[in-house]
């Protein structure tokens, strides 16, 4: 047994007893929230101020100094003010020699200065120890303590020691510091919050001009092509009809982007022999946005289904079904049931409704608290395994909508194929190449390369 | 390089090769699941009991000694033990004398005593240091391991060094400490376990009202009217289409209302000419729940989604869709299509679909996960720019729903407007307000105003 | 005031301002992964490698060396190097004797070799501290740094310094530590990251037998019977009715598994008297695969949604409505509006529309991120209250749909009873022992006895 343990724990606890005081400089909106937020984690807080008065909108219990005074106070100095007056503090340089700085600025557009803010400020105060933190968390965040926006605060700096003093901090304050290494990564963290959905882009954009493509391409051949033809009127499509070809058609397409960068990268692995080259750039951006390619089909699929099952109420399609019906009565005669019919019809509604269903499955396993829920095999087993039996559903329902429809000339108006078998191209080429990727004279020299096996070795242990 | 690295890291490790020991007092159900718990975690444990007895439900490797032993073993003691035996420690002061007490309990009841139980235990031995911490964690879930609620442990204390050896243990149990500052803290600590969804009981309320309310406006005008009037029995409208009707207006009321506070808050702010005015406390309460408001919004509306693609299969849609049919049948008669009917119909589908898509989009973002996810910008541009336009595509859906309705006598039974009518007002005010604040000339000043600047400044730096 | 805070917090900053040197065996995949991110997250890395020299695929500024001068440069060594080379190790003890060896390997295998990777590392270098850990994160996911599968990494060893350290490193390359505890906890540790979806298993399996025995139930009622007896073709059934036939039954079948175990374990508890016996093993399994039979349940709850909504676009209901309305006016008859019927239809499509709803949310509050940020007593709430209000609303449903037809002779083809009848016996038990267990007579001494109580006490403090 432990006979003297309390000497144990006194090396354990790090932290003194006494309060420990940081400085903040700058008694603006961040400063403050900050101020309150460290004071209610049991700081104590001293401002530096040009002038020395306790505004009404200080948070109580802090000092407000002159800047001289307040950074003598501790060891740690937030600056908590605009890059345009670094220069002010070029006369403090004596006193801030070997404390911590931390830079806690924003900018107002990526990329504003050449610079970033804090390796500005190191070389501005080349005695003090810079740290950049805390810009990715807003005032009112820190104040209103509802931090629905992210927890995580980034840190980076040159020096260990004073990137863990401010970590610490970070984690006292109930946040969780990541630490993001030197200087170097300032530019890039000071970026991070101006930053809107960047991996997004690509995605949105490509799902976008497929839209538009899909948009016109259909309203000729559904809206004006019966318009010229025979004088009907059915410009009502654009808000139902189209939109429901065009979002199943985007949401296959992009299923099948997600599939295709890693059947690219298999080929590419294959021919080189290697997988130690790099792919070529514009392939490891693909492969980065796959979740995002996912994502977007996801919610094409999603509105696909609600405007798939509103179809009974539309009025159109009401009037449509009743004309039948009523066309069978005053000809005297009851269609009987044809079982063909039948089946397709119930086919792909089922391959859609399954096809759906695994999609929707991929999705939730995407979220963030899911997948770092499972570990890293049932991740690969269900982004690549059901992922690809959805693709593979997804593209059955299309091919079954679809039946024979593409032998008859009427589906080729002003010979134009149908759109649908527009989205059918890439999906079937990237099954196609998978499949022919899972012949053992293929899958097996892949998994050797992919285990560091190479054709022609260039590095060996 | 570093010449003597085993140096530095003698420094940096701070927790001793020796196993460390704590105490418990109490070998009740939380105390012997901490216990277990703790000693996986490989900490020597030692229990404090009237008995020193080992009974076979104490973990194995844990010691039973009298309290005053136990309490001498460890620098650090949890006292699992209900708060009305806490005057049995009173004799135990002297060897509790610079201890760290870690107090555990709960109340059966929320503010059961005026005083929290950890400050009654600091204020029964103030020789030593309390620390609450640990009452949000059941004994099952600790001795399980199954930690399906929450990980999180908040701690609070006035000892800084006491606190940070606690929230050391907790780290080592797998749990993320969460620091909530001094001993003041303990209140609300200890209420948090006993509370049931705080921030959701406005906005649940408030639907349950409502639900009233349009339940019996509807029930009048669809059942009881029909059938004092026209002697028709309607009864079952109350399965679903009074849900149905009851579920979209509620959805919209609610959403408009998660943007009205937003609205009331720049109106106050643009009048007073400052933002460093508090808002009056119900605007602010308002504006902290409107997460769930929205969400409960979002329940409404998926509830409506349900309801309404149910409807070709009720019984009784179907009779009536067919008794069209039949009547224009036996009259000989084919309606050729409405187009105009056709675009409304169509158009009011879309735009509803359109606006639920957002509205799950929104949904998504607001979990945990997601918006722990995002930068405060991309947050902001979801909730806000997303959210406006969820709050015009289900207006405009409810207003091309109800189309010229509004025109004729029929929709005013008993002289009382449609149920859907009603619904539309907070919406419209909402959106008309913000498209008024939209303009320059509010808008510019408004920005200011946010960005710190004050018609009459009372403070500045 | 702080007179002194650098002193504090020279205390407080464990770690030096010089780089630490962290060395690696091993210059596979893996080893250099971790160099690169060690080396991003501000680390100075020396390899120990059999050839000292420099390949372009050692990442910038890390060292080679041999492993002799390679282990002396650092404290804390990674043996990034298959188990099948360990022994080379052995001329190393010397060098090796009191450093730190992080065993970062797995197997291909669940249990491949009896004793785990890190004990035969420990008993080959007795001298050395060995800490297991990082064999759960991937080489790719280091490098790439999209962490989408775990952050988390499992670190257990027998000494707390050593392992204390591996745990700083991992904090510092932005994971999770998440410690296990001693050495012997190696074995699951390995087997972790090689397991898949282990706490589905039982779930999958039950639910892939229920529905293959459902299947063929409903083939031989459905189509098979039909097909003898009338000659009728219905083969088409297959893929939407018979698929929602089973979805709905398997859906309330496995709901209802969820709550029988606890209503097991109550009978239990009140015939023994006492909370402390431990239950039968296969109660404490099926106790802890709730949740996955749950989600389970609702994935086929949202599979029957699916089916049942697409009813009025297939092909086969279109005809069969069609063909109700044809024979009405071909016998010049309008069916009047059936009350009963309306009844019966709305309210069972009502009470399945609330029951999916309060499932989806019992679904919704399961997902990690939102069941971390309510109390205990709000999310025994949800599944507790909510879930049993869900298994009522979905009984009721059934039984609603099911109405008065087990009255009739019809429904029993060959004898046997309608699919949905079958699916009814679990939940209503379910239901009526439940109710049973609330009377006061049970439920007051259950409470007690949950509390604690014992009825002949074996224990006492």
């Amino acid at each position: 047994m432990n006979s003297n343990p309390s000497n144990v724990m006194a090396l354990t606890s790090t932290t003194s007893n006494k309060k420990e005081t940081v400085c903040i400089f700058g008694t603006g909106d961040f400063g403050r929230a900050l101020a309150y937020k460290m004071i209610q984690s049991g700081y104590s807080v001293v401002f530096g101020s040009r002038q020395a008065q306790i505004s009404s909108l200080i948070p109580k219990g802090a000092e407000v100094l002159s800047h001289t005074e307040a950074a003598q106070k501790a060891p740690i100095i937030f600056i908590a003010i605009p890059r345009q007056h670094y220069n002010f503090l070029l006369p403090l340089a004596e006193v801030l020699h070997g404390k911590v700085l931390v830079d806690v600025s924003n900018n107002l557009k990526l990329n504003q200065y050449s610079q970033s803010n804090a390796e500005y400020l190191a070389q501005l105060i080349p005695g003090a120890r810079v740290v950049k933190a805390f810009n990715t968390v807003s005032a009112w965040a820190l104040q209103s303590g509802t931090l629905d926006a992210s927890r995580q605060v980034f840190v980076c700096g040159d020096d260990k020691k004073a990137k863990q003093m401010v970590m610490d901090i970070v984690r006292a304050l109930g946040l969780t510091p990541l630490d993001q290494g030197s200087l170097l990564a300032a530019q890039e963290i000071e970026n991070y919050p101006l930053q809107l959905f960047p991996m997004w882009k690509f995605p949105i954009f490509l799902s976008l001009g497929l839209t538009v493509f899909f948009f016109f391409y259909s309203l000729i051949l559904d809206v004006i092509y019966p318009y010229v033809n025979e004088k009907k009127d059915f410009s009502f499509f654009i808000a139902i009809s189209i939109a429901n070809r065009i979002s199943p058609i985007l949401a296959l397409i992009l299923l099948a982007l997600v599939y295709l960068p890693g059947v690219l990268a298999a080929i590419i692995q294959l021919y080189r022999g290697t997988k130690y080259s790099r792919f070529p750039d514009w392939l490891d951006k693909w492969m980065l946005c796959r979740k995002q390619l996912g994502l977007v089909a996801l919610a094409f699929a999603f509105l696909h289904v609600l405007y798939t099952l509103v179809m009974p109420i539309r009025n159109y399609v009401r009037w449509r079904v009743n004309g039948r019906v009523i066309s069978q009565v005053l000809n005297n005669r009851t269609d009987p049931l044809n079982n063909t019919y039948a089946w397709l019809s119930d086919s792909y509604l089922a391959l859609g409704i399954l096809g759906f269903f695994l999609f929707v499955l991929l999705g939730i396993t995407s979220l963030p608290s899911v997948s770092n829920s499972v570990n890293w095999r049932e991740f690969r087993f269900v982004q690549s395994k059901l992922g690809y039996l959805t693709l593979i559903l997804c593209t059955a329902h299309t091919l079954v909508y679809g039946g024979n429809r593409f032998l008859y000339a009427s589906s080729y108006r002003w010979y134009l194929p149908n759109a649908y078998m527009l989205s059918l191209i890439i999906p079937c080429i990237v099954l196609v190449v998978k499949f022919v990727l899972v012949f053992p004279c293929l899958d097996k020299p892949l998994t050797r390369i992919r285990q560091g096996w190479e054709r022609n070795p260039r590095y060996s242990e």
